[in-house]
């Protein structure tokens, strides 16, 4: 399909020479805007000619394509700490100050705002966008429901709403930084594990 | 400044052209983007001459900056309401049904979520954003701090923080349906009062 990466032979290398790129079209997509910066740019601030991005990836596409799935993978590895945790829904309360401090104290909100917006004109990225949340959603649902079982606790269709609720919860805090960036920081984590803890604990 | 928009002598029928050329904006804005869309696009998109809008706005700033009042008076017009109610917090709770639907029902996500992507690289957009919140967010506080102060529950500052949640839940909600358009939207809503409800009425 038009937005698969294609393969490089030595893959070592090749994957240096992808993050260069990603890291690049960040910089790029961040000032210019995603249609605002060409391949031509993004190749350019990678340190490589013209042209040469095409050995990594198709299109500006399959750049966005790439950042969506390292979230995923980001997102995963997360869900497996949560999961390998004695208490895995009291260790996602306890994780809270460390969420807002991170989506506060870094940038990295900025690239998936420039995703959705390219996604509410583009079918493709939508679709991405769409599956990628259906899978990291799935993989959310299933290490609450093991650990709600573990409590004794139903986990029935209503539950599929209620983690949809903790996703906007957290989603939403990227465009809090924006809309609010300086605000405090532990006062909000408390008010999260608030609004959370019925969320996860109640019947 | 930049960002003021232009008197017009003829008032109502200046009223309706800027109305026309908010709603040609939203259209190229929503193909081709911020940056996509020139002001001879939106103007044409408008049944107007290129050159006319300047009647109207300085530039697609301008436009930018008209589209947050709406949203400001909009968002203020709801509070009122919520404020004239026998009980707002409650009254809150029983609009999510609404919101959800008005949400997940119409495209009106989609140049919010435009603006934020402009507003991550364009520093004036971004102050423009943040005046708008601050000033929704403080009429918020005040109707939300009210109507506990008449159940005898605390207003100080944690509080704040649990209006900042609040937003958050429902801003985010401007993405989970571009991520999960599809989803049921009455179970959605009975989470979305479950992780309130200790927000508005917890000591």
């Amino acid at each position: 399909m038009g937005l698969s990466e294609k393969r490089h032979p030595d893959s070592a290398r090749a994957a240096h020479r992808r993050q260069q790129v990603l890291e690049a079209a960040e910089g790029c997509f961040g000032r210019s805007g995603f249609h605002g910066a060409s391949m031509a740019d993004i190749s350019k601030a990678a340190g490589m000619s013209a042209g040469h991005i095409y050995n990594y990836f198709d299109s500006k596409e399959a750049i966005i394509a790439a950042f969506v799935q390292q979230n995923v993978e980001r997102v995963s590895a997360l869900m497996q700490d949560f999961d390998r945790s004695d208490d895995p829904l009291q260790a996602l309360l306890d994780g809270t100050d460390r969420h807002v401090s991170e989506v506060f104290g870094t940038l990295a909100w900025k690239m998936p705002l420039e995703i959705y917006a390219e996604a509410s004109r583009n079918p493709k990225i939508a679709a991405l966008l769409q599956q990628a949340d259906a899978q990291t959603r799935s993989q959310f649902l299933c290490v609450l429901r093991r650990a709600r079982e573990r409590r004794g606790l139903a986990t029935g269709d209503a539950f599929r709403s209620r983690v949809e609720v903790l996703i906007s919860m957290f989603q939403g805090l990227q465009l809090r930084v924006l809309h609010h960036p300086g605000q405090d920081q532990a006062p909000l984590a408390a008010a999260l594990r608030m609004a959370a803890a019925p969320l996860l604990f109640a019947e």
